[in-house]
């Protein structure tokens, strides 16, 4: 199938990421028709694939695209608007009010395709969203070139989105079936939160998750609050209610899991939920820390997520990754957790994995899309490199993506976007700026 | 005094930090003889300069130069050499290995000059260094036009730089004493840490820095590990121990203070001592979170540092800033401690008044030196902007700035270093690569 290979990129460092640890030295990734072909030594793809064209990147780690497993992407819009302030001041007096008043189809376009921007500038291939009007952010993805898995959000609350959770799960869905045929797009249920979604309501979703075989994408134990809040109303904690109604499982996506009994991280390790470590997030809002070190050695899958720009304030996973590996040594005491290439595998293929998609993206393999980021490790400030795994956790930022490619079509070159104009996007923000701050 | 104004600095804000929170919109800052002359409104520093040098920020934050108040900045050689360990393992094991085997003056001055390089494209103008041969240290900075305080080293242990304790006195000293009429340079005595330094060490440690009237720049409780040693060989924690020997007072800087009773939090706000938090190497290290919103409301003075490069592995300020701010959140449970001012003034004001230099740097105020990092805000991953003080901690990166200026010489424009080049610092970089890696 050589003659099938119509782009070769050559690199100083190939990291598949799978397996774990390694990395190739003066590698090449052979790419046909959007797809891995073969990871090769670059004289041997010269050789064998004199027709392709090259991309050279002489002092560049070439790794799988980032993946951010939790955001809520429009609200790059909100980004910074209200910082500093406690979870239900910032929601009930900052960011729902705002919601209320402006969110449309328009707002969520507009914002969605500013978190394209951001995120393919800082590598980031793949996105999991949980927001209203779904489909304006599917629009808002397909024009930005990227993979999204886009949650079909339930909640009680009505919005000028949908009007209680019947309508939230049908629009959902009815989004969903006019996605169907979109190759870079897919969709999870997004149950909103435990003190925001009914039992009935969570019947349905496990429903719909079955026949449809979907992953389901919620908030979860994010917060004291709401632990006591479940206990004083269902007298039970988030993760036995959702027990309780079948909701635990390999197709769970738990956002957030900050406060857990040793129990819990068993159900959840038991039951082979995932989940979406928001380290900014958690931080930010003074939600917890949660407990990184003891999920991954009790062998829960575990992703990373920025959530949303309104409380992060970045949609940066390189940010994630470095805070993720931190953190995680700093609150356990233990330096050696959570080591570099355990915390790129949460950024990439444990991502892909929660996601459902680990048999297309999340690992430089032959036969998966050929999602891919470069990282140019030539600065001063990655100076020297003894080791490009660990530059790419603790001394890199996503300043130093140089190209994004997804199913090996280019979205970033040499730091430019491909597809999206700069001031096209800073013409939105500002509009939206204006009619938000007002 | 108009008519000695000879650059006018234009910027879409200016964050003079003193007084706090306050952003100038559309002002400028007028320089004269590398001094601060007057922070004023564009319009008016037009009419009033129309003979000096312009520079336009349009979309720029011009805030004071960033300090680092704690940095091993040599150890950029060693950058990503051994990550993932515990702090005993990466010194015994890895650090101290090659520090025995090859630290000489060119070592130092080679890494401080990478350093320097880091720091400045990332908006640091001063740094506060602890190293053996603090006199190539000095040559580096001092090639690279930064501001720095250097550390008069003291430790028992030989090394190739000094036999005992009382010989790095001297060197240092005589250090010091060849330096003393740069204006750049400020000199601190930095006995290394309690358990490497005897009392007797510490009485003439006392003695010089009264007499000299310097700062004291050491590593106090920053492990578990230190404060026990201290208690079996002196039956005393280390700051107990410190102010029996009348070193706690308004010159110390504390670096880390991670593990703090109350008692200690109050021993410290009472003798006037300043703490320089390192947040990323607290974390990386897995030494603990050091109690940054109990410091601060007992009023000690907190400035930020990095640490050496080989445990962090970044001489990122930016990072410390939003580190700093979102670790005091998640581990005090309060979303509104440390506010973005109150950590933009730990990497400045503070910063200097830690290092006695307040009264010359630290805050965009007239008649202190024009020490200025600008900042360009006008990015995907920066927009909108509602609030430019709340970017520069929590958004923005070292990657934003653009221009550097130290006693009013540019010395990075557009990002472009004017003094060093790249090449070179890539070449000192590999060459000791090699060497280190043998």
């Amino acid at each position: 199938m050589a003659s099938t290979v119509d782009h070769v990129i050559e690199a100083r460092w190939v990291i598949p990421v799978e397996p774990a640890q390694v990395v190739l030295q003066h590698h090449a990734v052979a790419i046909a028709a959007g797809r891995i072909h073969e990871v090769l030594p670059i004289g041997e793809a010269r050789d064998r694939f004199p027709g392709a064209r090259r991309t050279e990147l002489p002092a560049h780690a070439l790794i799988p695209g980032l993946i951010n497993l939790h955001t809520h992407a429009a609200m790059t819009l909100m980004r910074g608007l209200a910082d500093d302030r406690a979870l239900m001041d910032w929601l009930q007096n900052h960011i729902w009010p705002v919601e209320t008043r402006l969110v449309s189809a328009e707002f969520v376009h507009d914002g969605t395709l500013l978190a394209c921007a951001e995120m393919l500038r800082g590598g980031v291939t793949c996105f999991n969203d949980m927001y209203f009007f779904p489909e304006a952010a599917a629009r808002a993805a397909l024009a930005a070139g990227m993979r999204a898995t886009l949650g079909i959000i339930t909640i009680e609350m009505r919005s000028s989105y949908a009007s209680d959770a019947g309508d939230y799960l049908s629009k959902g869905l009815a989004a969903h079936d006019s996605c169907k045929h979109e190759p870079l797009l897919s969709f999870c249920l997004a149950p909103h939160a435990p003190y925001t979604v009914s039992d009935a309501t969570f019947e349905r979703v496990a429903t719909y998750a079955s026949e449809l075989d979907m992953p389901v994408h919620i908030h979860l134990h994010e917060t004291e609050d709401e632990v006591r809040e479940s206990e004083r109303a269902h007298k039970l904690r988030p993760i036995s209610r959702l027990l309780n109604l079948g909701l635990l499982g390999p197709g769970l996506i738990a956002v957030h899991a900050v406060h857990l009994t040793p129990n819990e991280v068993g159900l959840l390790a038991e039951h082979g939920c995932h989940v979406a470590h928001c380290p900014s997030s958690n931080l930010k809002l003074a939600s917890g820390i949660a407990p990184v070190a003891t999920l991954n050695e009790r062998g829960v899958n575990i992703g990373l997520g920025t959530d949303g720009a309104a409380s992060n304030n970045r949609l940066d996973v390189f940010a994630e990754m470095r805070l993720a590996a931190l953190l995680a040594k700093g609150a356990s005491a233990r330096a050696t957790v959570l080591p570099a290439h355990a915390v790129l595998g949460m950024a990439t293929i444990n991502a892909a994995r929660a996601l459902g998609l680990d048999d297309r993206i999340g690992s430089l393999t032959p036969g998966k899309h050929a999602d891919m980021t470069a990282v140019n490790l030539d600065a001063p400030e990655l100076s020297p490199c003894y080791d490009p795994l660990s530059h790419l956790v603790y001394a890199a930022g996503r300043e130093h993506v140089t190209h994004v490619w997804v199913e090996g079509k280019s979205l970033v070159e040499d730091r430019r976007l491909t597809l999206l104009d700069p001031r096209d996007l800073a013409a939105k923000a500002a509009h939206w700026q204006t009619r938000i701050a007002n």
